[in-house]
């Protein structure tokens, strides 16, 4: 660790760099760094393997040794104590855990995506807008223990404060890669994996199809649905039955449903691996 | 329809009336009364029996004839033009449909729940507390056919703004009941409707379980789970194994995996009815 040091301005110019990280994508990208606050989420990114590049805590809500303990042996990290009127402009409301990280970025290619399953499940999410949504897809897939979730076509920013809170983590927790259509769809056929797209129009239920063999459960955005790409690529599209009023589901929730009935599939009749 | 009338003024006792009723659970409650806005929710509650007391529009949103299109034969609404300016002090962002109705509040009474099917699938969530979570939840129930969702100790009223407007206006399609959680349990026994609680300590994971007989479904809140009543009342307690680094799901997530689940059951073998 590095010698002590305090911050107790937030004229500080570290202090404006964390300010930009946390509002503006291009910054994030450009610098290929982003902030992530609280100890469960730092933990989940120091077990996926993420380096952290500075932490900044506030002493009044936790101590450097617990600091010390959290990070273990990330000796490269910078260590800087922050006065509370820094930490209160930094922090997220509701969060008093006292400690907010600048980490380095992971590039997600969809080259460097490897399967530990032989029989992978697969979640790809076309152009997802919402944070709050990709946030649930997230928790969704670890819950789940997918092989991979793919988001093609992003819209945000994966590193969007939104994302990292609304995923309580999972955002660091999860093989996740981000791609164009095309080349996932490549990616998939070469793999051998099975393409089954979520479609309001489709002619099959869910539970009518098999996905004990490799699969991908592909879903689109509430209000467009999936690209022609997708839909014509599908092995088979499938519907979630809407027997209500209102004809459309939330896409973390039908992701959900999809995923859990793959997942009850396997449990019954686990496919050779 | 009476008589022409046109509101300019946001000084307007109507419109200060409005935006108390907007904002105040407690007004809400003392007056019976609640806000929507949008056509489609409009369509909804219209469609499940709500009485509308009065309509406001702005002319360069919606015309006259629209809104009397949508109302048909509601003669008994008072119908009142609004400025732009009005409009734009009631109405929330993004929504520029026009049009906003103060409508009566149904009384979600227990006793009052029928079941059209004599074998019934019913949703409890045990003390939801936000709206937006409330709002999908009724969305799943909405697009399940469920036949009826149940509201235990209720914490949020459930004309609240943002319920009305997550829900997608599934809030006025849904057999909605509140009450206190003993009073569900003797309704729920004396139906004889056998009860499933989600809990994470649970020794039977979900899929085991068979739901094809009247079922009740009963999930409680993400930090706390359900109280010990439910628990203990359960016919049996059941778990969506959690496979990945986190401990626990959105409520709305998993009710739909829980409901979705016993609606596969039920389709693949239905029980007599």
């Amino acid at each position: 660790m590095q010698e002590f040091k305090h911050i107790s301005s937030i004229q500080n110019s570290l202090i404006k760099r964390v300010v930009l990280l946390q509002n503006k994508s291009k910054e994030r990208r450009k610098e290929g760094l982003f902030i992530l606050e609280g100890k469960r989420e730092l933990e989940l990114a120091l077990k996926s393997g993420y380096t952290i590049e500075t932490l900044l805590y506030n002493e009044k809500l936790v101590t450097r040794s617990e600091v010390e303990r959290i990070l273990k042996t990330t000796w490269s990290t910078s260590l800087v104590s922050v006065s509370q009127e820094v930490y209160n402009k930094l922090a997220y409301r509701n969060t008093t855990e006292g400690l907010l990280v600048v980490a380095l970025a992971k590039n997600h290619q969809l080259e460097q995506l490897e399967f530990k399953s032989k029989n992978p499940l697969v979640l790809v999410a076309e152009a997802p807008e919402k944070p709050g949504n990709i946030g649930a897809l997230l928790r969704t897939a670890d819950a789940a223990n997918l092989d991979a979730i793919i988001i093609a076509n992003p819209k945000t920013d994966l590193y969007n404060p939104n994302i990292i809170r609304s995923s309580v983590g999972c955002v660091f927790t999860r093989n996740i890669a981000l791609a164009d259509t095309p080349d996932i769809i490549s990616f998939l056929k070469k793999k051998n994996i099975s393409i089954y797209c979520a479609a309001l129009n489709a002619s099959k239920t869910y539970i009518e199809l098999d996905y004990t063999g490799p699969s991908a459960i592909v879903v689109g955005t509430e209000d467009s649905g999936l690209s022609e790409e997708w839909l014509r690529t599908s092995k088979q599209n499938i519907i979630i039955p809407m027997e209500g009023e209102i004809d459309s589901m939330n896409v973390s929730v039908s992701a959900a449903i999809l995923i859990f009935e793959a997942k009850r599939q396997r449990q019954n009749r686990p496919a050779t691996k």
